[in-house]
């Protein structure tokens, strides 16, 4: 059972309605979004139903559902598909966004570098990693909070806010600290309790695809996220695991439609990790917008054969003019705003 | 081993190659394309090179090679990607070639209604299976040559070509008297038999990818056609098999820039069998032409609700329009020569 | 629809029952077993029930039924699981089946090696590949007739009766003049045209799995064989393709008991080309047993190291002995007849 | 590079080696086994040669490796697989182990009433869920402690050590506290704070293989626990994801001999889990024995219908008399000891 509040509910309405659903011995949680506030209630919808939730103060709409996710769900926001702001940076259907950066934060200097190559093609938020899960024990597992402060130097030097990685619950708070968007990574997508740690810290959440995962496995995945308090997911495809051995994964383009039929959060895609080839990615990164996506997410370094992690898939500057410019021809193709006019007016004033 | 013959070598100097390499226990395939003839060798190489075939007349270039595929790969056509012509319609680099129509072929009417559809929405070749291989014996197997011959009356009512699939080697020479393009279906693409009959019947040739086939796998069937003599293949992604459930199967986009790395056929994608969802095909088409391939196949019915095969996946006009528009549009953006501009050209004059 | 026929209906009373099928405009499949004949309808099946058909002489039953395959279900044999009997050698619910030789025939020497290797083992049925689908066009595609004639002369000094693949539906008459089973090969399982002739042959047949089939795509290229008139057949799973590489297939021991619930045919398995590796061919063997498979299916050759297909994963002699041991002491624990002592009684008279 | 101490090192020799090595930047994970104790190190390699460690007191041996997993691998216990210990019951080549119990702990009754039928047909160690890793958030999550205060009482009762699954870092102390050995889920099986965690909890860990992760990838996550100083680790096949649907997974019986190949370490197989069908549980642990695994893994419960997760695998009495003397059929067959002679004997006296 979900309940949507009026756009001018009070606290006190939302906490009244909390503690009457705790009362019969049920669960609610509280989603905050830009325009409004949901809870999601857990436990016997029969006995819900007898509070006469619809009459009280603030309450706008009850609704009694039965898909296996709610809040992510399209039905429930009927205005459209969501848009999520990052440091000021828009994620979602008017927008073609670039989020650039190198796959691991390296060195203060590397990343201003890679930092100041994404800025210049365009980008308009800085993806680097400071812990890297890696399959491999004895491989880099990034500098930690070493790396979050380098990449709060950088955003400061650039202007640009910082999407970073958080791999365990209790560095949540730590990384929420210096990030302005958590990214919860592939191999964690079903790590439930990293997934409501970081529901419950008050920044963004992008939320990249199991690679073994199916759509409905990662649509209910962003809903452990929105359960504890979070509306603002971007999903993040990034290739799924299949026979095929000329690519690292197969990346799954149709999951776009197919999500933005069935949730109201905005679809980004990773082509950098899911060809693991840097001749992949403007390919890639074409057919992104092209099938509907947010933006796209891409590996920068500036020495790509020096990198640490992922190096084969990193794009050097000339690649990143040439993305730059599809992306936004691409994007206003898709009827989206031009990734460069803004800029253009800026330099013409 | 791979002979490439000058483009002005006679069928005399041809077969005196062929002789003197089955005169030392090999055997020669020769391949016939546009602008020159291929012969590939099989046996042992060693021996081959003590023939001097470099010498001979009529031979421009001989070449050792160890790569699993010879005939069909990029570094035996240096001078680029092919562009396949099928009844006088062009398939290549440079123009988007939509192949519409029905996924069978039912009654004269359908055919031809389904077939104008195609044709006002841009399509320049006609698609329409008379023979349908099925998961159940007792699903519609297609009409057979009854099929065969409403597609030719069609072709002869509206000018379009006609692909049409073959599903049994003896099978091959009947539908290529009555078809433009023969199509070899994804659970027919390791038939050897089949390849090899499709590959002598003097048609070109449209390959779908095995639902289950590696990239590799792929080439190598092709390489089975072109060794028979048929250079004119097209290779057409059409989704391969994983877990995911939301999709019939997953489009495979990746496979398209691989392909075009390692092999100089046109590449072709097929969003109505990938997603199997009507509502997946303008954007999985637009997703084909970003990424850089030279078409697309797509299923319409004029009344998909009575279609005997796939109705859920077929396009209806008003579809038809859009991907159309979108298909020209991104296309001319990719560089390729605009699908509308000649027809407006010839209504024009 | 589907009539089963008394056991002792004459032809005439089959037939009488086929041309009243075909005067309402519907078809008719004879499959004749080894104790009773099988009639399966393809039509309106509203139209057969005015026909009044289980009055008919020589008809025991007739069912409707809705399940995508019926003639190889095992609801319609109530008796429980089918014996397939193949030159004398029963394949079914009470033995334990070793079937084993060289993948393909080189020459008659290796043949009759391997052919020794295996009866010396305890092997009932002699494997050998005369016609070899192979990925690659330079690959050796196996000696064709001649292959053919070197397993008859070996089933003449050996007296072990041979199964053997056939791969066109045009080599199917003369594939099946030498054989005394058709092998329908992984690659091959959909291809529809060689099911129907394999059907039609008079012989059992051997289906492999579709390395990308699903279990019910595989029971309905069964249906496909049964309908042309063939209920001899014996399932083999032989692994399915996933995204481990330590291993060539995945081998779906699952499948067999899956398999056993929804059909009465026999189920081996292949451990030889699911694992690709002979060091997995005898743990293997032993979960193909244990499972409840009747039987396995495995690559000898006498000189591996020289094999011109698939070497890696052929037995040797001491691993025979093993195997046999092994497959002997499960199928006795599994409540089937030794494997050995038949032999030993013949040996002791 | 590796360092294996001598069995009689003291602990001033082991963390004078570790002190050496973070003396020229490197870093060493002391791993502690029954026997020896094993110092992995991470840095560079050219350096630590130059310590001269092979000549330090307590060193038994320095070895170079380049394998990507070290402390868990074959070469790196000569003496051949291990046997791990759990509260005095022996999982490994000498034995046949049964670990049965619910899927979740529900309930005090139905917990204790699980573990006597599972104590009575053989298993000597209790599994069940406290902590329930659940797809939709909207799922019974486990009890938490409460959960595990039933299993401590009812290991009191029965005697049964407590196998329990642990989902996150911060849990892991607690856990251990209750628990007799700690499961790491297949959706963690790459939740690399949680491996760490658990590889320092001084407790043996159950690692099961993730459902989309390859063979190597899971000894790389064995090796993570392993290098935190837990070499006590066992691994648990329970199916992998693949595009066969009538199965929830298919289980990989291959996964068992490869693991061996490469690996010490016990390996066990989940039936219930991966066939996720109750009647496919005994053919599957049958062929798990035959493969060579050194245990099974079911679920089990009192009441099946009435189960808050999993209830249609889980097994009931009557089934597991039969698993039971199946096990200890095949598992002598195999060269184990008998699950039974040692109760019959302690009976008998």
């Amino acid at each position: 059972m979900v309940i949507v509040m009026t756009p001018d509910a009070t606290d006190e309405e939302v906490w009244a309605i909390v503690d009457q659903v705790e009362s019969v011995g049920g669960s609610a949680f509280v989603s905050r979004g830009v325009s409004r506030t949901i809870i999601g209630l857990i436990g016997d919808v029969d006995l819900f139903e007898t509070l006469n939730l619809s009459g009280r103060p603030g309450v706008a709409r009850v609704t009694r559902i039965s898909a296996k996710y709610k809040l992510v769900s399209r039905e429930h926001r009927p205005e459209g598909r969501s848009t999520v702001v990052v440091g000021g940076v828009s994620i979602g259907p008017d927008t073609t966004t670039l989020v650039a950066g190198p796959c691991a934060v390296e060195t203060p200097e590397q990343t201003l570098e890679a930092a100041l190559m994404a800025k210049k093609a365009g980008a308009t938020l800085l993806r680097g990693g400071a812990f890297k899960p890696r399959t491999s024990p004895y491989a880099f597992q990034g500098l930690g909070e070493l790396g979050l402060r380098i990449l709060a130097d950088v955003r400061a030097e650039t202007g640009l806010p910082v999407v970073t990685e958080v791999v365990a619950p209790h560095d949540v708070d730590m990384v929420a600290e210096y990030a302005d968007m958590l990214q919860i990574g592939t191999r964690n997508m079903q790590n439930f309790g990293l997934l409501q740690a970081a529901g419950r810290a008050g920044k963004p959440v992008l939320l990249k695809r199991g690679m073994n995962s199916t759509i409905e496995e990662w649509l209910m995945a962003a809903e452990y996220i929105a359960q504890r308090g979070c509306l603002d997911i971007v999903l993040c495809e990034r290739g799924i695991r299949t026979f095929e051995t000329s690519t690292r994964n197969t990346l799954d383009v149709s999951a776009v439609p197919v999500v933005q039929r069935l949730s109201h959060l905005p679809v980004m895609i990773d082509p950098s990790h899911s060809g693991g080839r840097r001749d992949l990615v403007l390919p890639l990164s074409r057919a992104a917008i092209a099938v509907g996506a947010d933006g796209v997410l891409v590996d920068v370094h500036p020495h790509p054969e020096e990198a640490l992690c992922d190096g084969p898939q990193a794009l050097v500057t000339e690649d990143l003019q040439e993305l730059s410019q599809a992306l936004d021809a691409l994007g206003t193709l898709m009827g989206r705003r031009s990734m460069i006019e803004p800029w253009r007016h800026l330099r013409a004033s």
